[in-house]
């Protein structure tokens, strides 16, 4: 899972004492939306897993394919199943959904920040609403696990990506909120995630939303030669 | 996740060198059954994780009920969400399941052992198909997880559990290979699960069965007030 740093407090500058009340943003707005992904989505979903890699240094375990993400994402409902919220920016107004789900409401919330956010890549992650650019920024993938000792589901979060150039700002926390509202629509008991325990700056933000950190569970993994041996396994 | 001991190896007793061959089980057979758990099973479901509470000392994070369970569970096809594997126990041979799923063929496998197992609980665990007794030994509560590196999914085993009577007999390894044997079926890429890192018994059981531990990974969780907290989160 990559870290989306802390993110600073909001940038609202302060009003003069007498001046009349602001009627138009000020500084560069930044409009966003969080949605959920649709398969025609997948080819930048493929992008941004492969930045996360590229960022985690773990390319040589990258193997999904745009054809293997639509082959097993989309087969279930919203929530169900593997889940996926894509944060849209732009700098205007962000046109509705032609076509919402039923299951989630976008999100959407406005920064304003002091200086325009440079996007060397908007074009690979641009979709046009009718003439109007917006860029996805990153994504957070999820699906239900289950506590039995609970008795119910949470999600867990295997993924929470933020392009590298709309990190910091607060987009991270966005997206992993998002998650955490809707399980407590759901009446979930839990949101669950990694994070490597060397990084401490990631730690420190999870920890500052409420999250806590279990430091004697480890991951165990059966994958690969070790996995296949168990096809023909007299159990 | 409760740790099942390493097995011992099967205990065939060697036959005397002029002896005719052994037509019937020498010792105490033990047969056994992995099947798909049902809704009728919470009630043995139930006792079952409330024992691997008191096992783990966990109890104090205890709350799911019956009526939990039933509300959650069973809600999916085998295999796409939640999903219970059972084991069974008789000193019989299994009588056929009256309605057995289309997804997934029981699996059967005699143990023989030198001194009878002893179970002190047997009445509170006992299914008669018919007449003949049949004992719920313990059970593994897997779902699908995402593997957006390897763009497919995999299970992630949150239980494993054996009751303590019928532990270091191979059922541990049995049900997990279970779990495993039907991800390769699948054509799925991965099994994981946590351990406790001091559980050195269990970690080296896993190793055996072809598990890697990740050292570096920690988990996150935000649960209670502090997820209900984004309830209406303007994230």
């Amino acid at each position: 899972m990559a870290a989306a740093a802390p993110p600073p407090p909001p940038s609202a500058a302060p009003e003069p004492s007498m001046a009349p009340p602001e009627t138009t943003p000020i500084g560069h707005p930044v409009f966003t939306r969080i949605r959920l992904a649709t398969p025609s989505d997948v080819p930048f979903i493929h992008k941004l897993i492969h930045q996360m890699a590229v960022f985690e240094r773990l390319t040589h375990l990258f193997s999904a394919t745009e054809s293997s993400l639509s082959s097993n994402l989309f087969l279930s409902p919203p929530f169900h199943s593997f889940t996926i919220f894509l944060l849209e920016l732009s700098s205007s107004p962000i046109p509705p959904l032609l076509s919402p789900s039923p299951s989630f409401t976008p999100i959407e919330k406005t920064f304003n920040f002091d200086i325009p956010l440079n996007d060397p890549e908007s074009d690979a992650f641009s979709i046009y609403y009718g003439n109007q650019q917006v860029i996805i920024g990153g994504f957070v993938l999820f699906f239900p696990n289950y506590s039995t000792f609970l008795g119910k589901p949470g999600f867990y979060v295997e993924d929470l990506f933020v392009r590298e150039c709309y990190r910091r700002k607060g987009f991270g926390k966005m997206l992993l909120s998002a998650v955490a509202k809707q399980a407590v629509k759901m009446g979930y008991g839990r949101v669950e995630w990694v994070v490597l325990d060397w990084n401490v700056n990631a730690i420190t933000f999870y920890e500052q939303m409420g999250a806590t950190v279990l430091p004697e569970w480890r991951i165990c993994r059966l994958t690969g030669d070790a996995l296949q041996a168990y096809q023909n396994a007299n159990v």
